[in-house]
């Protein structure tokens, strides 16, 4: 099975998208800072704004019969995100094999780094089964 | 359509079943509390275990065609709860119609109440269509 | 104690300020819908949003030592909003008294109503103490 | 900075601790089955649980000024965790530094494998300075 490496490109330059999130209050937990589960939500937007910027509207794609399912994430947490900040999440494929690739995310907030993350999938049809990775997401990786 | 009454119960002996739910971390906020949205997980998990409670299992009834789908809800929040805290939502079916139905909440813990709530809910099909609501919903109505 | 009253404008030209939302995969469940928590998500942002644009930025006034409690949510289902939607969200204070104010929401996706909503909100100190509603508050109630 | 390691351990006998977890239906997502950053909130109910079995209450520790800040994640998805299911979160603690230490977990429903996951943890004072880790910390390390 693949296995998620740690993504290790500090510089924003690296990464071939960026997206902007402005952190939710009901993401925020008791320590006054946000949940460290809320990261997940930011890099799935991420991923779905980045799919519709290559023209790959991820709701349309579904459709097709398609899906990339979440195989394995690794999330580090370099310093905390607070309520209202704006978070740029940078995204790159940073691999890509023969049904599955990884995506590399670099989370900044005032050009600080917050966190680093990365998501392996695989290409399923919308009932599980593996498919053969389409070439517009081999093409991608770096 | 439905409009939902606030519930008016303040003894939990006037509800038919409870459940308990030790608060989450995950489910606080910055202020240091439950976050008001964490209390609709909260009333439809107790949904969830009633029908469990009544035989009426909520995943195979799903599988039988059938849903009840949340046309409206409303919640009081009176004082707060706490990370860790073990609620009991203290629930009844309050009035039911052709093909909707109330369902009254009571949130409480240590025995001191914390919030009430009350939820619309609609007999459909799982596409949505409506249909008459089950007799035994009906009878559950106090 | 405030009690929620259900919203009766229809019209978004009826509502103050409106604010955009683009629902999340992670906001839907298995019925395909949004889940009918994640609504209550989308009535914080767009208080939030709309409290910036009157410049009275939540997270510095909160560091003032003041804070808007909720009270009392209301919430009606018109019909369901999907994954990647584009959901407005207008909003107005239609009511405010000496401590509390009620907000009220229209949620519309391309045209269409989908949802209507209410929050009743307390003045407080952050320490939860109830103090007179500022003036820019009631100022706003139409 | 401490480095996660994902588990290798496939029996849950080699679990110190197991906790239960009846999964929610607004934890699911379009899918049909529950979102993968559900899994989160799981392994931090499940730490909060294994704690309190030590007689280490959560709630209390953080009042001696003491905390667990999460530096790292990692989540291996091995197949679906449906609604409604009774998911065995197992955990261990496999290793434990100056002041970091990483948790184990295996997630299982009726026996079946579904998840691997670790998270490594930093010994923090509630306002984020790092403190030695307790000593009964390290001794749980298998």
């Amino acid at each position: 099975m693949a296995r998620v490496t740690p993504p290790t490109e500090l510089d924003p330059a690296g990464y071939a998208f960026r997206h902007a999130i402005r952190t939710r209050f009901a993401e925020t937990d008791a320590m006054g800072v946000v949940h460290h589960a809320s990261y997940l939500l930011y890099l799935e937007e991420a991923r779905v704004a980045w799919l519709r910027h290559l023209d790959r509207d991820y709701a349309s794609f579904r459709e097709t019969g398609h899906d990339f399912a979440v195989l394995e994430v690794f999330t580090q947490y370099v310093s905390p995100v607070r309520f209202d900040d704006v978070l740029l999440v940078h995204l790159a494929v940073s691999s890509a094999g023969r049904s599955t690739f990884q995506i590399d995310y670099l989370l900044t907030v005032g050009g600080e780094r917050r966190a680093m993350a990365a998501t392996v999938h695989a290409s399923v049809r919308t009932d599980g089964r593996p498919v053969r990775l389409p070439s517009w997401v081999a093409e991608l990786s770096r």
